[in-house]
């Protein structure tokens, strides 16, 4: 359907062109021209054709007898180089512009590209002032430069690079899990439920009602949701397989390089799962599949950022991708920690949680590669997580997965599933009204279950080396900071 | 990786079975029974060995020497027949229990299904008290009763066969963008914008902070985005054709069966696009392309629907595929409505907004299939649509698709991409300071645009027959609603 041919035909300029060549050009006037996108230009298969492109100018060369223009439009890294005589050019042409450009796709006589247009018009669609552009020609502008103009920033080869892998990594996602059997739920962002009795919330009101003696528009307190896990567990009880994809929210007064107040996250829920062994499966299953995918369809886009934004990263991609993800007791990490000779901020002892300094060593301990660290002490995790009944250590059956450069990137656990176990936990929490309805899932049909959380915006951090959590996302939400 | 054989074996009981039976039991139990989901079952691959299967009970009937039980995994509509001795009985197998049976799949002597499981084994895993659970073995509950129930009503036919076409008809969408070139975007949930200059929004602040006088968190107010538009404008500056499909929000105090406090838009916008004609060509084709797919991949699903939901709707879809949607500007829509001889609660004049009644009226003047209704009256129109420029009218390049029993499904509009238009629209409205950025998108390599939004919910309703849209979304929030 957007094949479809342009209605209006331009006349060829005459005056450079052999006749051989008009010839050609005549034959194919006859038609309309072909409409492409560019990435659709670069195969072979329509050499020779009169064609029309449309695209953004990303750079103008001019010599005596030609103008050679780079046109982008998005639908991939590269840009199609354009020649054109010299009776072409207008001093519109200039880098930012739009233009829009028909003439007849050649061979390149260049090694690096295998075709090029050979213009026979170029109309300027719309201007783009060079001196107020933020962005200027030929100029590599770094990722926090870019953070200023969220509106513009797409508009540069990284970040257009990083939105086409966002978009391709959120389809991997989803073809993993369409693939293993899971169905997709919608999980609500405004809830009546806090999931981690954690954290910071927002809460959500109509923004017309001022005074304080107000009704709630929910009649009960609202909250953007910090994890679809419960509503998840709801789904997993008729499914058994179920995954949402979508934003989480968290008011912390953070502006750390690792978090955001409004961020993605994959969390999948199985049920008839009845060990973290086959939890930790999923996930390393899940990570490589997705990764690979990414790599795969993205060759172009993932180079740009393993070439010029974070040198060397590839290997240590390639690495946590051959290597099986080693999986180590919560007990044994502080072992470790313990053992070592590095100076920690914080210190070390069974029962307290690990930092981001302790993850960081315990990804070095094991050669840099993703890590899984199981059985947490039962009292590091909220109610939900199923107890392992191991006293005197009481842990519970939990576990995060971590990764090099980033620190946590997955937490997950299996699910208490034992009604009388999970009544006297939430009483004593003084939880068991507000989750009454969460104790009819284990009241009605319970099974054990278990599931994850991986965040989305730190598994790309991870895969394309990306070191602050802001340039991954296309309109990052942090504290003092809401754009547009 | 789904496919990890069980580690334990069970004894098969031995009373019932013929002397081949038990020797082909015996050759399968050398082997860990294939774990099977209840979809994979119907498949007649495996038929003869030894399998085990998870899942609800769904129907128990006893016989002196027999039970038949119905069990349900979530996988499909379909639940498969377990056929075992007697002696296999057990108080705890009700209606709505969890259960894992083990046995040998066999060609089914009844028409109905191809399979049954021949059991050796049953396990409850867990209990269902049939007095306490909501739902009753064959009751066939309406879905307003399973309203009530948010928590449970995924475990019903209705309900289930719902949340697999809604998640179907997710990854059409997603297919259709993809095939067709569109990057996917994460437009922001919270938002400074307020894209539509109307309509009630929800604002946004961390629970915590109590007294009036506190700072905002993100320094300025903050709300949940009613659409993606304006952020998809922006990266259609760059990649030409993108698409967002997530979560928007109304603060309206409504209880009607078409609004949602929470609802999911599917929003697309496309560069270099410079008439109405272009635009409702790829919403019509997506339209078709996505509910096609539905169909052909939710047959049982949809068939529950259409068979005892809504019955005779299937004619209707049907009838919509076939057709060429009609396009009709709102002026003629005026004539016909200022003909029509049925009792408007509201007068149509030309320059008046179209109402519900006045909508299905059109529709049903087309023959009841979907119908584009363009060029509505600019002053009914946000600030962003395209001026035609047409006086005396002074119409609007804007597009509402119509669609049987819903109303409005899609409104789209040509983008103003002329700055000195935009500029002087937004200054008559006192906003060219707070959109200061929108018309940078004008002022650097500016293109001519449009795009559309679709309500998810309500095309779900269009496609099942489903009246009330509280019945196609998981966990509906309206006023005075927010449950779980």
């Amino acid at each position: 359907m957007f094949h479809s041919a342009a209605k209006s035909l331009s006349v060829a300029s005459t005056s450079l062109y052999s006749r051989s060549f008009l010839l050609r050009v005549r034959h194919y006037c006859d038609k309309a021209p072909l409409k492409l996108r560019i990435s659709q230009a670069f195969s072979t298969a329509d050499l020779g054709k009169s064609v029309k492109i449309q695209g953004w100018v990303r750079s103008v060369r001019t010599q005596k007898a030609h103008i050679f223009l780079h046109v982008n439009d998005g639908s991939s890294l590269q840009s199609l180089q354009v020649v054109a005589g010299a009776e072409l050019n207008d001093q519109l042409l200039t880098f930012g512009s739009a233009v829009e450009v028909t003439g007849i796709l050649k061979k390149s006589p260049h090694q690096k590209q295998a075709v090029e247009l050979e213009a026979q018009r170029i109309h300027v669609i719309g201007e783009c002032d060079p001196v107020d552009f933020p962005f200027k020609i030929k100029e590599r502008h770094n990722l926090e430069y870019l953070r200023q103009f969220p509106h513009l920033r797409c508009r540069t080869n990284a970040f257009s690079s990083l939105l086409r892998i966002r978009s391709e990594a959120t389809a991997a996602f989803h073809s993993f899990f369409k693939d293993n059997g899971f169905v997709q739920i919608h999980t609500p962002v405004i809830t009546s439920n806090d999931c981690e009795g954690a954290g910071e919330l927002f809460q959500v009101e109509p923004s017309s009602v001022g005074d304080a003696h107000r009704e709630f528009f929910f009649s009960v307190p609202a909250f953007l949701t910090v994890s679809g896990q419960l509503h998840l567990e709801v789904m997993s009880g008729a499914f058994s397989r179920v995954y949402t994809f979508g934003p989480t929210f968290r008011a912390e007064n953070s502006q750390s390089r690792r978090h955001l107040a409004e961020f993605y996250m994959v969390e999948a829920e199985l049920g008839f799962l009845r060990s973290l062994n086959d939890l930790t499966k999923v996930m390393e299953d899940m990570f490589k599949s997705t990764t690979e995918q990414v790599l795969a369809r993205c060759v172009e886009d993932v180079d740009l950022f393993h070439r010029h934004v974070t040198p060397g990263h590839r290997a240590s991609v390639d690495a946590m991708l051959k290597s099986s993800f080693p999986v180590m007791s919560y007990s044994e990490a502080v072992e470790i920690l313990g053992r070592s000779t590095e100076n920690f901020t914080f210190p070390v002892d069974w029962g307290c949680d690990l930092k981001t300094e302790h993850e960081k060593h315990l990804v070095k301990h094991c050669g840099n590669v993703p890590v899984f660290v199981t059985d947490y002490p039962y009292r590091l995790k909220p109610f939900y997580a199923r107890a392992n009944q191991d006293p005197p250590q009481n842990t519970a059956a939990a576990v995060d997965l971590l990764v090099p450069g980033v620190g946590e990137l997955c937490g997950g656990s299996l699910r208490e599933e034992r009604l009388d176990v999970l009544t006297a936990h939430l009483e004593d929490a003084g939880l068991e009204d507000t989750y009454d309805w969460y104790l009819d899932l284990r009241r009605f049909g319970s099974v054990p279950h278990g599931g994850f959380g991986l965040g989305f915006e730190r598994f790309l951090q991870c895969v394309l080396g990306v070191d602050n959590i802001k340039d991954v996302i296309p309109f990052p939400r942090y504290s003092h900071s809401c754009l547009l």
